[in-house]
């Protein structure tokens, strides 16, 4: 089968996403072809163009951002006393999608990993441990993804905050909304189990 | 929750593509954001500049190509006997993934809708007839999809051509390989009783 050059290589600019394979690429590309009016190209390449140059990371917490802060950093109605750390920008997203969370953020933009050559000073704490000068910020709240790297990182900036007063917290792990104990794997089981409570009654 | 606008466009961009909803769409932009280098961003805008400008129909069979002629109608091995009729040019692409037909292709660009003003004139069906003016085409195999459009456009084809001595025929439909007849739809249950043939022994 041989495609268009053209249309090869934008079937392969596809296939670079996760999840999508030969078929999906193929169908994309030729959905691309089939629906594209002119002005529908120029469109995508300028938001490519805009989202190469506008977005960047905050200069305050690393979320994503087209200003010099991210909306969050600029909100004075956040709750300054609370800074939530997670590995990246797009674990912000998440969480702000839940509506939930009401402080501030600060992404490390990855996690101490030692056999890939990160240590700590490749990831932002110098940076975390520099905002928490500022004394609106009473609490910690250590949201790394439960593996070993997720857990080291969490373990050692709890460490070198274990000589202030900042109030460190780990997020809970344990089992999720809606899922059956019969499927659940076994760090998550003992996480729930360590993390047992008490029922208010 | 408020994405930076550059990286909301983009998403948007993504969502326009068939199967792709909201959190694929933000799975997409994020991981482009996280991936990709200057120089990815412009192969990206330069190959949907090149598929824009390049990729156009084949002056003889409507097949995608970035010539005057697509492979196919270059190809002097093929067997200039059969034209294979198809709808679109993704049919082609399918069809020939198979490598199992050696004929040509006539792309319709299309089916007759009258009910959406889509007549015999506007689907390229006189470029057929002008195209079966050369006497090597013995053979037009009629490959439109088995919907009402696709049927009403093989029979109005299939009768201009009952007056030449175009041999005029029209694909098998019936079970497909791996199907399980208790789930076959009743359509395709018709064509396969009707298509039915004596076994070979």
């Amino acid at each position: 089968m041989k495609y268009p050059e053209a249309l090869q290589l934008l079937i392969d600019q596809f296939r670079r996403y996760p999840g999508i394979g030969k078929k999906t690429a193929e169908r994309y590309a030729l959905f691309t072809l089939d629906r594209f009016q002119a002005t529908d190209y120029d469109v995508f390449r300028d938001t490519l163009k805009r989202v190469q140059d506008e977005i960047k990371p905050c200069l305050q917490c690393g979320n994503l951002t087209d200003e010099e802060r991210c909306y969050v950093c600029s909100d004075s109605n956040r709750d300054h006393s609370q800074l939530l750390v997670v590995e990246e920008a797009k674990d912000v997203l998440v969480i702000e999608n839940a509506k939930t969370y009401k402080g501030l953020y600060h992404v490390l933009g990855g996690v101490i990993k030692p056999s890939a050559g990160i240590g700590p000073e490749e990831i932002r704490i110098k940076e975390l441990l520099s905002r928490l000068k500022d004394p609106r910020h009473k609490e910690v709240i250590l949201a790394t993804n439960l593996s070993d790297e997720g857990e080291t990182t969490a373990l050692y900036i709890d460490y070198l905050l274990s000589k202030t007063d900042i109030n460190v917290t780990r997020i809970a792990h344990g089992l999720p909304a809606g899922s059956d104990i019969a499927y659940a794997d076994e760090i998550t089981l003992l996480k729930a189990l360590e993390g047992r409570k008490k029922i208010n009654r």
